[in-house]
């Protein structure tokens, strides 16, 4: 596995038969596309001859309004990943702080500005924040990037320490990007997020997209919301003008009035959840963290489960799941998984319990439930 | 107007009644979105939800075949802009060659590597490309970009003279990036394009893009096809690995079958290229050049058109035109309009002929079609 492969990248698996993949590697929403979205697409699809608004103007309005946020401290990008490469090369940072583990597209944008990377280790088992990252952050650090909850690791960052670092931030100067891309599957998003702080540290940026929350990984289209109109100017000002596609425009206007969409998306998040760490902790997995729409994991030593061709095994089952092997800190021990619709999951535990009993592909085995769960057929 | 504002941004216009501007400040397809395509993209619209293929291999090998081309020396991107940028942050040239004037993006993803830019300039009153430009280069020349037909002029380069460049490129190892995507608006798009040499230049690079020849501007997708694998995978390696969208890989695969509609496409294109041509002229307008699908125009001094207020007239009268004051090289004088379906051109014609004889909204006034040219309904 490359250093900055990711999870999702089911084009180079070569399945037999191919397509009958379950992808857990990928940690979008299971529900899909909206149907409002797929209207709006095929609707508006004849006027995607003609270019794209640079300015996303009706995006960012709406999105103004979907966050209460001034649109002009509002940049969208060609999905959050565009605009973590974007905003690493308006700011050019001499020296960038990231946690580790974390998302490595950070780690590679910042590689490729030159910044000196520097580390901060999560702390313990499970890998969560603390004080500590404080005596990291000093009037040499250019930008920080925090993923909140973090990734791969499901865990949130504690409301009074992240406004500690914010708050230390503004103080040295440095940029705080705070990756919210995951807020949208928890249970308290507005809890979590730091948008309350936004009027008071202008170097502040929140990063967030349609990606996961709305299942539109396809579109490609991120945002952020930014302390300051100049950092949102200077982001937008950097790069090619058409960075977000008329397509992604119109999907992510339509995204937005899906309020039933996401009700939905939390309620079975939550349930699935909930059945997924108490299933897999029943088959001896260590389950580490998981508060959005995925659950870290570890094998254990006594879990019956072997580290070599775990993966491999899995994947002849037809199951496709995150290996964090190449997350710095972590080890082919480590797995992640996303959320899907109960039926799937189920087939990926009953898939985990054979391979740990040694059995057969899987469907002769019966998984039993854990008792006051809810069970579902076999999809 | 801004250093590098661009022609099609009709969301900065305010119109009165909105919408009812005819734009001919971008040149992209007149027939607009192919109904292939647009069929495509509306079934497979469910299925964007999930991650699009970063290395794009369907898309490539599609577009391997179309230019019998090894999908290993292809690259796609989202747009030819964000090709643009990839390519030099890839190169990271210290020294580079533009010619003026050209399509800005050269300029601005070079000032953003700080880069330092030379500017040849195109020679004479119709802005040609000579072998004087063989003098630019040489072994400090890290890339050269040229455009072939030019943008905004819509001239050709000699064909010779394009493999003398391209030889001196290589001699020199200086990365030639020569930009065909007005290729195929051209009356013989094979006989102007250079892909004959790249298997002789491994420092060759042509971009192209769907956004101009498919209409397709709104997905945001373009390609380069380069003289050596080490530059395809050095540039697909360079940013964000989720640049080109599911829908814009979707709608590329369905494009590359409208053979019929790129038949009907050069049929219109040349019928009208040949009436704006001898209409402008007729018009007491300085035609100097287009060989695609564009018109390049000045207003001259006996044209009875006057220069200041010229775009602000058209536009009350419902017509943007591309005012080419911000390219190196050009003033207030230059104006480029692309080639829409003929009743649009023609009501173009006619409110220039109104607003030359100073008459009222363009509605009342008669436009004589140049004797022997065909005439069409007004739009």
């Amino acid at each position: 596995m490359n250093k900055y492969d990711h999870g999702g990248n089911i084009y180079s698996i070569k399945a037999d038969p191919p397509g009958k993949i379950l992808d857990f590697s990928a940690n979008t929403s299971p529900l899909g596309v909206p149907s409002g979205v797929l209207d709006a697409v095929r609707r508006e699809a004849p006027g995607f001859g003609i270019y794209p608004d640079p300015l996303c103007g009706k995006l960012r309005e709406a999105l103004g309004k979907h966050y209460r946020c001034d649109p002009e401290r509002i940049v969208c990008g060609n999905g959050a990943a565009d605009l973590i490469y974007r905003i690493v090369r308006y700011a050019r940072p001499r020296q960038a702080l990231v946690a580790a583990p974390s998302f490595s597209e950070y780690e590679k944008a910042l590689e490729a500005e030159r910044a000196e990377i520097i580390f901060y280790p999560l702390a313990g088992p499970c890998f969560l924040g603390d004080r500590r990252i404080l005596s990291f952050i000093s009037a040499k650090t250019d930008m920080v990037f925090l993923c909140n909850p973090n990734n791969p690791t499901g865990i949130l960052w504690d409301r009074r320490l992240m406004e500690s670092v914010i708050d230390k931030c503004a103080d040295t100067g440095t940029i705080a990007v705070i990756d919210e891309c995951f807020n949208g599957f928890l249970d308290d998003p507005a809890g979590n997020s730091v948008q309350g702080f936004l009027d008071r540290a202008p170097g502040l940026v929140i990063l967030n997209a349609f990606t996961k929350v709305y299942g539109m990984a396809g579109f490609r289209l991120g945002y952020m919301l930014c302390g300051s109109g100049e950092t949102s100017r200077g982001i937008a000002g950097t790069g090619q003008p058409w960075s977000v596609s008329a397509v992604a425009q119109t999907a992510g206007i339509a995204a937005l009035k899906e309020s039933s969409y996401i009700t939905e998306l939390r309620r079975l998040v939550k349930a699935e959840r909930f059945f997924m760490k108490a299933a897999l902790a029943d088959l001896g997995l260590e389950v580490l963290g998981g508060e959005a729409n995925y659950i870290f994991f570890r094998l254990g030593g006594d879990s019956g489960f072997e580290k070599p061709g775990f993966s491999v095994s899995l994947l002849s089952r037809g199951f496709l799941l995150r290996n964090c092997a190449n997350y710095p800190g972590l080890d082919d021990s480590y797995y992640r998984i996303c959320l899907r619709k109960h039926e799937e999951n189920e087939s990926l535990i009953q898939a985990l319990q054979a391979l740990r009993d040694g059995g057969g592909d899987g469907k002769e085995q019966q998984y039993n439930a854990p008792a006051g769960l809810p069970r579902g057929g076999i999809g």
